[in-house]
């Protein structure tokens, strides 16, 4: 067991598959769910998933070790500063954004020196969203990156990572920078990259897609509102990664950008293909 | 029963798929396997995937009603052409290249009038390749589309379309030009925009991917030397919707490239989405 209660912001579908996995490896004792929609909480504290639900921060948070915040990007910074008023001194607070930079300087010039957070960022999830589609295996042998900063009690990357890792995922720190800047290449220029190639898929053209399109665009069916806010927080990462992709694609043709350059196109296959084999299926 | 006796040139996943799915629905009597490897096709033919087997093309073709060339689209025609002196008169040739036009258009100005030609393209396949992949259900739903010419008999399409329904899978008859603009944006720019993003990945951030860029990038397993003799004969398609995908990406940032134009990527995500899940997972 790592935290006798904890209390989760935003029961989606990363917070309810925290609320699952931390229930199924009993990782905690209690678990508090904090969300707008009674509705959701409600039928998540019917079916074990959470053992009480809180519209509002302060009753939902006041007892808990650990808090863990699950909102969408920009909201993360609001929550956590309310967490640490209502919270005990000594909680510990984490979240799961998939930008870091903006949040964790963010906070660290908005909390006071020593408080009990860190910022965290597990790689898992889905296009899908909603408590609805959480499994308490998503994080199973998943990374999660975890990213310290001198601002913050020393203690939190550490006590954060063994939740995780009783979670049953891998753990990995960085520093917010090179965290943005990283996923800025394996996440978010992906997702803009599919979203673009399914927003230009005229309707008559539907019937003549395949795996291939579905694989490669099946990321766009993700919320737009959410993504929009990552692209936002990690909006010089992006432009820098997508910079180096437009730059790749430009080399494909050559003249008046009517050739293909054969040369050019099957060194860059030969090397698409090393890369993603390694990677598995 | 469609055929009495299927020939198939080139024994990969395709042809290997098109013979045991023609077994298993009883489409031909005889399957006659045809390819360089004599170990792959022994090994076939012991599988029961074909009859007989035979490394040149003049006795493996002689005896057959329809013949299927399966090989990589840049050997096409030269195939399609010898298949013409060695094979009955009357035999159904067709194949299964994903371009089109520089096949079909060819084919028209190389072969005498009346032959009984039609290109075809099952949009069904998978990044992996050879038999050993083969699968007798691939084309089961999946669409095949056929490219008429008035050049060639004018009998070859209908019964090309009925031996693939025999298959399982649907049949729309497209313009050999129609077809390479679709497939440019449903499958040849998807494939290099994905191998775009698996080339760009550095070594060090490989544990940084997460099932979305795997999604994205799966097809830059393809074969490299496959996918370049397609480019290179769908050069007009791929550079008129790279040309449309560079755009679109290039508005999403504004100023020096540096800001996020949020609105356009909120509004591109939105019909992204929509889109992708008009599709289905």
């Amino acid at each position: 067991m790592i935290f006798r209660t904890l209390a989760i912001v935003g029961v989606g579908l990363i917070g309810g598959s925290i609320a699952l996995a931390t229930r199924a490896r009993g990782a905690a004792q209690r678990i508090i769910g904090i969300g707008p929609s009674g509705f959701h909480l409600e039928k998540a504290r019917q079916q074990g998933m959470i053992d009480e639900w809180h519209s509002e921060l302060e009753p939902g948070v006041h007892n808990a070790d650990a808090v863990v915040v699950c909102t969408p990007v920009d909201e993360v910074i609001g929550q956590v500063r309310a967490i640490h008023c209502f919270a005990r001194p000594n909680a510990l607070i984490t979240d799961v954004g998939s930008t870091k930079a903006v949040i964790v300087n963010g906070l660290a010039r908005l909390l006071p020196a020593g408080v009990c957070f860190v910022g965290g960022h597990p790689l898992a999830g889905s296009e899908k969203s909603g408590p609805q589609f959480a499994d308490a295996n998503l994080f199973e042998n998943r990374l999660v990156v975890v990213t310290p900063h001198g601002h913050f009690s020393p203690d939190a990357p550490r006590s954060v990572a063994a939740f995780w890792q009783a979670l049953g995922a891998r753990v990995k720190e960085m520093t917010p920078e090179d965290h943005d800047k990283a996923v800025a290449i394996t996440s978010h220029l992906p997702h803009l990259v599919a979203a673009a190639l399914a927003a230009m898929l005229p309707l008559e053209l539907r019937e003549l897609t395949a795996t291939g399109f579905r694989d490669t665009t099946r990321v766009a069916g993700g919320d737009p509102d959410l993504w929009t806010a990552i692209f936002q927080q990690n909006e010089a990462g992006l432009a820098a990664s997508l910079e180096h992709f437009q730059k790749t694609l430009g080399c494909c043709f050559t003249g008046w950008g009517m050739r293909l350059d054969t040369d050019f196109v099957q060194a860059l296959l030969k090397d698409a293909k090393r890369n993603r084999d390694a990677l598995g299926s």
